[in-house]
């Protein structure tokens, strides 16, 4: 049987039309909507003959014997979606990879294992904590005890809910050993920004996620009334949150090779309107792929906060609130993965990936890693509105397709 | 009896022991804390042989009987306080109009009738309107279908709490008639702001209080998110409003004369750190006492924000909240309260009223009218830290004294 990547397309309907609702999909993670979804897949990959194996966290694991001695090659995705999501998200790479599996189940025994992975809540939609099934097969899930308090917004805990699809915090790390074979992992995904729409380019290769700098920044002026306080005699919190807020776009320039900077908002107080602010409460979200790149992003908020702090004679504080490490993708894949989208689309780009993948947590435990990002239309993700033209859906599916081939002949040499 | 200053802030220490607790005065209009004030207030007048009446509004009065042909000479203040107010806002003037009114009686029957006026709920404090009293006797009270549906936070309106205090609705504007004889209106008022703590002056003639202008800016992007989109492929809101928010500097400084303009907050939507905003919404409030530079304050808000729109590729849009124009105190009696703080206090200064006063609704209806300031500690007001020196409060005592001289025989004149 060729490849078929019309087929994907329409299968990725069907399970539009089997999970979804007039809101979009519903296959958030630990729900009976997920399981069909899972059941729905086990059929689908069925006739190609690799065996299914469900992992201690839950991840779903469909393996096309080989030879022995090489690496297994495995494509992943995530059948889960946030609630009202959007069609392609996740389930893209799932079905993208199960056209793959069928092209090479045809061609008999692959030189080695060929694996499809379909892991476990990778939102995080349901208790918040995403990147559930691949972490744990990495290792790097390290908040067990965190886990174990979440609960959904019933009520429900984790435990109780992943308990009911056999998973237990416990054994998830035991995971672990589905890695150990492996030699490559290969993810399709669409690229939830504008950034292949605004060149006209159907397809890029990803070099790595971003590193992450989180921080809260908190501005201390004086409340004062607005009418009997001269300009001059202001201690406005808000200013300084504004300028460091205008000063973020200087400093990603600077910095430059795609870092993003963000403040995502500024909460005020007393925040009324007879008032000069007192506190202004700012956060900060930066990226970049180059760790030395990110901290420099954040020492130059700092000094400009300062200087900011300073010039408004305020008082500024950072607390950091969450940090990541940029993960970079294989330099070897990275090529297969350009030759791949050459040879269908003619011309490759290369991106970072904003967002987390499963992928990032692969390539942590130290397994070759590469992406492929497809167009979003308008860079719309976690939304029914999320789409991708049907012919860059295909190409998408062949480029894996030559991506997987030249990955497989590399393992097996 | 000469006029004895100092008996005034003894006068001040004993009503805050009577009507204040730990967490400062507690002489809220409308509860007997209030009524317990305004009877030992009479019992302070009485023994000036002043007559008594309290008008439909709840205004308390005090007539020093006079030749018939002139027009009144008015002290006014009031006595009510917020929640864990300050012992001078509104009370300083009671007392210190009392002292003048002692001084006065004892030589003689004055050319025209003196009178004192404690104003009723000039605070606003349990309904949220201010300024009561002062508006029904001004006749600019204009919103009687509204007050009769505010409630207080147990529930009780505000008809029904006036009710209590012989007051009524639908009868308070025949309050109107006590202005009918007045020649002039004076009151003394801490500062609440600053300005003369700043140029260390103990007393400063107001000009008038400020007209204002409050709008709501409502900036419009996009949401997007923080790791997939690029800096130069965003529409943040917030990159809007903090544009407009550092440009009201400028702002004022190109109108000057003590312009001032406050962004008092900004609420940002969906204000999360993993997104750019997509909607901020910023409060603007700006002041002036001259009504063309208000309106020019406005205005260059306006152009700079549509500049801002379009730099930024977001939308903007305006929604008026609240208005008043700006109020002129008389020239002569700016110029008495100018000699009679130099003959006090050595120099004087000139300054607007940032906050409303019952001056401003005196003077909205055709009186005559001037306001005194003495300076406030660190221009705290409406807390228990509110304070002015001793030495200060009786300054500002002699000097509303020797303004009333003047503006005495101005009127008999």
């Amino acid at each position: 049987m060729p490849l078929d990547p019309a087929r994907t397309v329409a299968e990725l309907r069907e399970l539009r039309e089997l999970t979804g609702d007039e809101n979009g999909a519903q296959r958030v993670a630990w729900t009976e909507t997920w399981q069909r979804a899972r059941e729905w897949l086990r059929g689908k990959v069925e006739p190609t003959g690799a065996v299914e194996e469900v992992d201690q966290a839950g991840n779903q694991w469909f393996t096309l014997g080989g030879g022995s001695a090489g690496r297994a090659l495995l494509l992943g995705g995530h059948i889960d979606s946030v609630p009202n999501g959007g069609w392609l998200d996740g389930s893209l790479n799932v079905l993208a990879a199960v056209e793959v599996l069928r092209r090479i189940a045809e061609e008999g025994p692959p030189p080695v294992p060929v694996r499809l992975v379909n892991w476990a809540d990778e939102e995080g939609a349901r208790f918040g904590r995403s990147l559930f099934g691949s972490s744990a097969a990495a290792g790097s899930m390290a908040d067990q005890a965190e886990l174990a308090r979440l609960t959904d917004r019933d009520g429900v805990s984790l435990p109780d809910a992943i308990g009911r699809y056999g998973v237990s915090l416990d054994s998830a790390l035991e995971a672990r050993s589905q890695l150990e074979g492996a030699g490559a992992y290969l993810e399709l995904h669409i690229e939830q920004g504008p950034v292949l729409e605004s060149i006209d380019l159907p397809l890029g290769v990803v070099l790595g996620t971003f590193g992450v700098e989180r921080s809260r920044i908190t501005w201390r002026g004086q409340a004062a009334h607005a009418g009997s306080t001269p300009m001059d005699k202001r201690r406005d919190a808000l200013a300084g949150a504004a300028k460091l807020a205008l000063e973020l776009r200087a400093i990603a320039r600077e910095v430059g090779d795609g870092a993003v900077c963000t403040c995502g908002g500024v909460v005020c107080r007393p925040g009324i309107v007879t008032s000069v602010v007192e506190t202004a409460e700012q956060l900060l979200d930066q990226r970049h792929l180059d760790a030395g790149k990110l901290a420099r992003l954040l020492e130059l908020a700092k000094v400009a906060a300062q200087r900011f702090a300073d010039e408004e004679n305020v008082e500024v504080e950072w607390e950091p609130i969450w940090r990541i490490e940029p993960i970079l993708f294989d330099d070897t894949l990275i090529g297969f993965a350009d030759e791949a989208i050459r040879e269908v689309a003619g011309v490759s780009h290369r991106l970072p990936s904003g967002p987390l993948h499963d992928a990032a947590e692969v390539a942590r435990a130290g397994v070759p890693t590469v992406m492929v990002f497809v167009q979003s239309l308008r860079g719309l993700s976690h939304t029914k509105l999320e789409d991708t033209k049907p012919e860059h859906l295909e190409l998408s599916v062949a480029a894996l397709d030559r991506l997987a081939s030249k990955t497989l002949s590399w393992l097996a040499g």
